[in-house]
């Protein structure tokens, strides 16, 4: 059974082994309520997935059984320098869709990989059958006791951190760090209301919340792959039903401004799913006015690519990167003309392509696309309108 | 005359005015040495700048003269901040080349700002005549004992939080932080090393050390515009010289390295001035082989229109975007055939562009640029083999 007294013993034993991760004040984020961050992005590992694991392994039978996980990410990193931390040799089997900056980095802390074809449940059943092989034994990445008090003591930092914190908001994809982080703030301190957050397109505990049942999704839609679960756990259902005051979804979008607004403002990466929490406070999905307020920041392993792809999206959303397609003849001198207006209103240009046109363009009429550096929606508007006034047309 | 005595008046000052910012250990960013990083991006306006800002406004007589400064960036929001926290009026000229956002936030944080036509010695201009015209207190972002008594206060809270530290890194452009750190360091601790940092396009300090004299340089050049400082100050040569152990500089792409790695190993933002520390170490610019080592990562207030050109470098100088150029016939088909290739080696295309060819082209050939997004350089490699074997020519 979960007790406080195991998020406790968890509390005593990761003590020099993972970091007493910062709080950090919104610098912007809302002005609506009191907002702060339990950065766990900057945890060992790069997500709070150490904890839990640290605490399964440190509880199990001194023995020279092998310590087997399964997962494409967070949790294998997290099991991994655990293992090394405790002297356990770790088997970890990752499908081979993982991406190579997370396979490295579990190799590096110290475990062995084993690389699967396919997708999570193809090396989930891999996991197993070496399981039954060797007699070694299975971390589950959520839904254990001593995994959920492990991540339960998150709630002990914030209660020190934030001392007069009301309300807690936590990402939840299996619900291991939701379980913990309620249950131990509700034995502690049951008046401040805890939240669950899901990714709109992989809500299965949210179902699982409201139906009281078991929940298993066709399929999962989000690039939160932290949080990109098709079945929540049971225990963890459980405990979400008897401690959490509320489930909410974010859309994919929401998250990406969070995720740019937690880079802008507060000079931290996260990941998807460590935007979750923050998505649901940007986006209002709550009254927080005059609140007390707490996201955790679950972690920060977001692949640089997709990182790339949620800044260009800010970008062109927030007006601060444009694309003009613009009608012109095909004769000398336009491009120079258009660029003077683009340089005379103060913006940058940094990428030109011709295109004759096609099917709908005049013979001699050509488009040009400009992309370029705008500081934001007004500038663009001026430009906009400076290259109308010059008597081009703009088509998008 | 700058005192150990003041350093330890601003420390006492600053408490519940600054935060005491996280100490975070290396997550694989070097192998050579301890290695951690004093994380001021994570400072309240993203700087340190806050702290000698606010000791210096503190330390004034208490009447009602209105505070001045001059910046494009950190500095404005420093004194932006830490006059609204002493009820005293900031009037701030800022260049109207500064970034929008920093302009914005410098206003948000309480001050009347005057935005100056031309780059920030014409902002200097209108900053002093209006000194002059109403009895205003300039405070100067570097040059001043009380702003660097300020700056100081972050060498007694590394030594709080990393005890046997032997090797501090500091980025400089003014000198006001290197002078408080090292002063600081070497009253109390003086067998620590102090190494400035400063960019190879902007290294007036460097000269100024090696010179022994004032130094003004011609132009700057770096995109690191924290530290982009033609005129170091006299003051803070003076102690530059008297107590930092050595000035190093690096190069833009050095600089750039050092903010993705800071994005991908420990999740943080650092604007390039805040990097210039990091990327020393990550270039080995110093043995530092065995030793305890903190660099300060002094702020995080880059422009996001930046920080995408540094990763989007970043991912193609290690093979993680990459862009082909590919000959072919001008007929159905291979474009297909092409894209099979990329698809069955687990790439991802993302943009396509197909161009007639030029002078150097054959009449029915074309070129086919490939846009895609791979995991490293040898899958890279394995596509370009492949494409080759498949009798294309790859021209790039």
């Amino acid at each position: 059974m979960l007790t406080l007294d195991k998020v406790y013993r968890a509390h005593h034993l990761l003590k020099n082994v993972a970091r007493y991760t910062d709080m950090i004040e919104s610098n912007g984020l809302t002005d609506d309520c009191d907002f702060r961050l339990k950065a766990e992005n900057l945890q060992l590992t790069g997500s709070f997935k150490l904890r839990g694991a640290f605490f399964k392994i440190a509880s199990l039978p001194k023995d020279d059984r092998e310590i087997i996980a399964c997962s494409a990410g967070n949790h294998s990193q997290g099991v991994s320098l655990a293992s090394g931390k405790l002297n356990r040799k770790a088997v970890i089997f990752m499908p081979s869709i993982a991406p190579i900056s997370k396979v490295e980095a579990t190799r590096k802390l110290g475990a062995e990989v084993h690389l699967v074809d396919g997708v999570y449940d193809d090396a989930y059943l891999a996991a197993d059958a070496y399981c039954k092989k060797t007699g070694g034994i299975f971390v589950h990445p959520f839904d254990d006791e001593d995994v959920i008090a492990g991540q339960g003591t998150i709630a002990l930092e914030i209660l020190e951190q934030f001392q007069d914190v009301d309300t807690i908001l936590v990402p939840v994809g299996g619900g291991g760090l939701c379980s913990g982080v309620a249950f131990t703030l509700k034995q502690l301190k049951p008046e401040v209301k805890v939240y669950g957050v899901q990714a709109d397109g992989a809500s299965g505990m949210c179902r699982a919340f409201t139906e009281k049942q078991h929940v298993t999704l066709e399929r999962v839609s989000t690039f939160a792959d932290g949080i990109a679960v098709k079945t929540p756990g049971e225990l963890t259902r459980d405990l979400c039903c008897q401690y959490v005051d509320g489930m909410l979804t974010v859309s994919d979008d929401e998250i990406a401004s969070a995720i740019l607004a937690l880079m802008e403002k507060q000079k931290l990466i996260a990941e998807g799913a460590g935007a979750a929490g923050v998505a649901a406070v940007l986006a209002k999905k709550l009254d927080l006015a005059g609140k007390k307020v707490c996201a955790v920041v679950s972690g920060g392993n977001i692949d640089v690519n997709i990182l790339s792809r949620v800044i260009n999206r800010g970008l062109l959303s927030s007006g601060r990167v444009a694309e003009l397609k613009i009608a012109m003849l095909d004769k000398p001198g336009q491009l120079r003309e258009v660029s003077a207006i683009i340089a005379d209103c103060g913006a940058n240009v940094i990428q030109v392509r011709h295109d004759p046109g096609g099917e709908h363009a005049d013979i001699i009429g050509c488009f040009l696309h400009i992309k370029m550096e705008t500081r934001n929606r007004e500038q663009l508007m001026q430009i906009r309108q400076a290259i109308s006034n010059a008597g081009y047309q703009i088509l998008n």
